[in-house]
């Protein structure tokens, strides 16, 4: 292996997409959104600009909630979409039910998650369909109410527009309202090669959490509504959730700068990129194999345990990750991961497994 | 009147002080931090400086924990020191009662808040004392667990050090906690010239909210405990309530700049000195009346409704605000108000008033 | 004085109408209501006649749904009208303002309330009308969304039909839901000598917590929706507060008992005299007076701190109340309460007095 | 078949325990409740003396808190051991995961239930080991605070008290609090001859719901604390529940009633032998078998599905019961039941499967 981890640990941390930095253009974008005096609480000229720029990216009308976190996205909107008495059907591995310590059931007042299984981090419209045909016996039983789906996934897969609507659909035929976690959003776009509104509310989603932050931004996540009837009210839940920026125009200004010349899709498409690189990379060593297909920015690895300990000597970051099937690390790469980071990591693990 | 409003809109804004935008040093400290790969969830070294700046600053050890905004850090502290049957003692026009759409309420499960009434927006520590007095009778009454005084207040009036002491020394004796909300913290500050160990921990304040949004920042909040135990699981808190900022550097360095070079402190000096000059000028004006004591950066003018309307025509921005007294608008002044500006409006008000 | 408390406590009790018993009545009931086996939950046919009676009582098609206690009737209630960022205009002494520990906000998930005041316990609709006219200022501000009162009042007072249907138009224009408190309906009732239709239903009200308990039963409260589609969903929201009962029949047994020959009025009716009883008994003596007029089972009496000590001395047992008029006592009267207990009482006030 | 099943439904009614009335020695223990005036709020000398019966049956000191329903006890004693940030394990089928309609979670404001297989309705020690064994990786994940078995089980199992106390340490040494789910625990205590103490805080119980309306009672669950710094501040989480009870006496009497002369372990004798009898009088039958050891007063009968029919027709009421094995129904006996009723349903089972 000629490449070895610099003092600059950003090219070879391959833990998360949020131990990234921004995009400059981001920054630019905050400079130029400081001029000026102007309504604040997201009455402001920028939060409305990205407003009608989503209304055309995704072809339909929406109304957009500005959010501090995605965790914050998603459990304010579940808590719209699902009351106290209701439950959420998810993958059992979404971010809701395994990483917001109980986010979505204290915005809700206690709704309940019903994690479902799946291949691959993905629900499927049969599942969603044979949980929802089951007897709930009246009063004694949460409601399901809700199905939330990643998108991209935690799996690092992502969800067809057929199979999306094919979820939506089994859902809507029990009055279920569809929701999707879009802090990936920009990844699985990307990857899919469709449009926002054809995996959106063309099949069938009513509420989305859109978020850039994993892709360049600072903090810039928000609720999506393509059903202003959902969204009515939502505003006064968002403040009481502490939501409400004083300053909205800087969250905005994020969105406005991830929008223009289409940089959200060519920070996701190169993070996408390198993690493709990486796995044709890896394929053929003996040993190592994908856990999940790879069809965003994050790769599941199954190799010997030495090799990652030597990985992890070496100075490369990343997760271990818990799988049935053996020893595995989590790659996740970002806007910024250079090819070089993408390649070394390749190299060295041929290096020690071939 | 030689000013008039010009079509950029900041000069004459005296609506409040997040209509602003941020400081310089902010936004090139947001450069600066956005630089290398580093762990999230506030678990970077700019968030570990800061809390140990803080440490210095305050003289005292603190845990610190940012925050999206101000509600959220009232609302998360609060919830943190009084439990769902526990009551949490303010003022009646505190932030928290009237303005923050029952986060207060929400974050805490429904723990109620008890206004009290106090000239120009302070309550006293005779008040405290008085209210836990009284026989609360058990189980049937929620019960004091909390006091929390704005500082400097929605009054735009300061507690001196000794007022804060005799308040949390009245709480102290039933066992009532002792919460400060520093929204204007640095204006406060800036005013008393005292030490900010002076009027928090050695006046008995058990946690604070600690905010630089108003005052140059862009969304820089944060909940400080000084003793670690009352810190305990609060990190649960904040995640589950979608505040823990996945790259929680970029909310840290926020701090991180106005803590450099006593930025923060030149920032509110100045927002405080404006309204001094308005306050000032104003004085002697034939109709015009302060209705608090101006201490801080915010003024509370009385005034014919006919002035009032001429400087609304004119251009300026504020909020008329309801008062027994007569005809009342709200100004505040900012890190970024231009002398000009404070010179125009008394102009202006001299000029139909006088 | 000739009589005594003697050692049976409840002849000399006026602390409150709980520390009654029940009727025989509702034993019978019981005991009958035992027999055979039926379905649980509240799906049993005693539940479905006590529906049916009401809904002739009411004259009006209602839903009813038993509950535990009075303020689980009035938190339940309460929390299915008014969203978490709602309000609830209340009198300042209104029990769920003053005496449930905060379960109308733990209910509704932090709602809050709006407590009014108003003479001898009654909120009026000018009141209503000048608070709902205020510019509540979009999502900072919690929302008017229900108003509650209650009859009879904590001050021993009842509201007309014109006082309810005034209260009720005033909260209609702005889309308020109007809920009435009736722990003490049946004295209400009984006092004002109108229907129960003329001051629930045709006055505005939504609905209401209704209360036997007090009145004679053992543990039979409810809430009855005068609209069926705000009842929707209730039966979810009350099984997970727990107020769900597996044997319903018992609960709904003890309605019926009330119900049967007017027995809840005639049980109310002797309470009210009694009450009457003692006011006019006590009519004249020096340095005696009422409080609030007396028009249902509930007595607020000033008198020199003297006599209280020599009452209380005596035997017998009442709570002394905060009041600002001077020393005062609170008497309630209950439907055992014997005419020698209320001569008893006033002989003795009238020997140390007079 | 010779029985058929009468015209009163509730000797041949197996559907639960709570279709059945009330033990005759209930209903006198309340109409002599009624007896004089006393102290509301559960400040009554009868529900003193329950206390001070059940530190006796308990050996050990113990705080007592009456409430409405089964549900009731769960959620409110979950609440007071489980931070909103915590997460209580269970089985998978227990009645707080399944058929509370997400109490738990409403009462914690919004604590997950971690949900946990096992054989015949029990989780083992080593279930829960291991769960507690892995990382649970920070402030992203809700943290195990508390585990709750169900005794008797809703398999009609029972745990003996090796198996809890197993449960117990492996929690404890977590530092895991530890519920259990008493709404049967007179047919447990019956079936395992054991003595309270045994299978309770000796074996590391730290709270339990003690409920006996299943067992002959009207309406009487309560919440049991073995460590009275545990219960602090349980009253007002239960008044702000609206679950304590004004007539406080009533609730106690039927304790009363229980603990009397054993009656509670009398009833619930009768009813597990009514189970076995059943039990025994289906082994043999070709084609039935049971799904669970019968240890209780519940029995899981695996039957063809024109068995099934035909008992159906016959006037039999039971529910049937998903269960991978094939067609199956859940029979549950009563204080009640008659050896006639069981032996028909017996005679019914040979007649149509024989």
């Amino acid at each position: 292996m000629s490449a070895s981890p610099a003092s600059d640990g950003r090219r070879f941390d391959f833990r998360s997409d949020n131990v990234a930095g921004v995009a400059p253009e981001v920054l630019t974008a905050l400079a130029e959104a400081t001029k000026g005096s102007v309504t604040s609480y997201g009455e402001d000229p920028i939060t409305k600009r990205v407003e009608e720029r989503l209304k055309v990216l995704f072809d339909h009308e929406l109304t957009l909630f500005t959010v501090a976190t995605g965790s914050a996205a998603n459990a304010l909107a579940l808590a719209h979409l699902v009351p106290g008495w209701g439950s959420t059907l998810c993958h059992c591995e979404a971010h809701i039910a395994t990483d917001e310590c109980g986010a979505p059931e204290f915005f809700s007042g206690g709704a309940k998650l019903a994690p479902l299984d799946g291949a691959h981090g993905k629900i499927t419209a049969a599942t969603v369909a044979a949980y929802l045909a089951r007897d709930t016996r009246g009063v004694h039983h949460s409601q399901p109410k809700a199905i939330s789906i990643s998108q991209s996934t935690e799996a690092g897969t992502c969800y067809t527009p057929d199979e999306v609507a094919a979820i939506g659909a089994a859902g809507r035929k029990h009055g279920v309202k569809f929701h999707m976690d879009g802090a990936r959003f920009a990844n699985a776009l990307a990857s899919l090669r469709c449009t926002p509104a054809e995996i959106t509310w063309q099949a069938g989603v009513d509420a989305m959490s859109f978020g850039v932050t994993k892709n360049g931004a600072m903090a810039a996540e928000a609720v999506i509504f393509f059903d202003a009837d959902l969204a009515k009210d939502f505003g006064y839940r968002r403040k009481r959730g502490g939501h409400l920026f004083s300053k909205g125009r800087f969250a905005a200004a994020q969105f406005d700068a991830q929008l223009t010349d289409r940089l959200w899709l060519r920070l996701a498409a190169h993070a996408n990129a390198m993690a493709s690189r990486v796995a044709q990379g890896l394929a053929g060593i003996p040993g190592v194999a994908l856990l999940h297909p790879v069809e965003a920015n994050e790769l599941f690895v199954l190799m010997p345990e030495r090799v990652i300990d030597r990985l992890e000597k070496a100075g490369f970051l990343f997760y271990r990750w818990p799988a049935e099937e053996g020893p595995c690390i989590r790659l996740v790469t970002a806007f910024d991961t250079e090819p070089a980071a993408a390649d070394g990591l390749v190299a060295a693990t041929r290096a020690v497994a071939g």
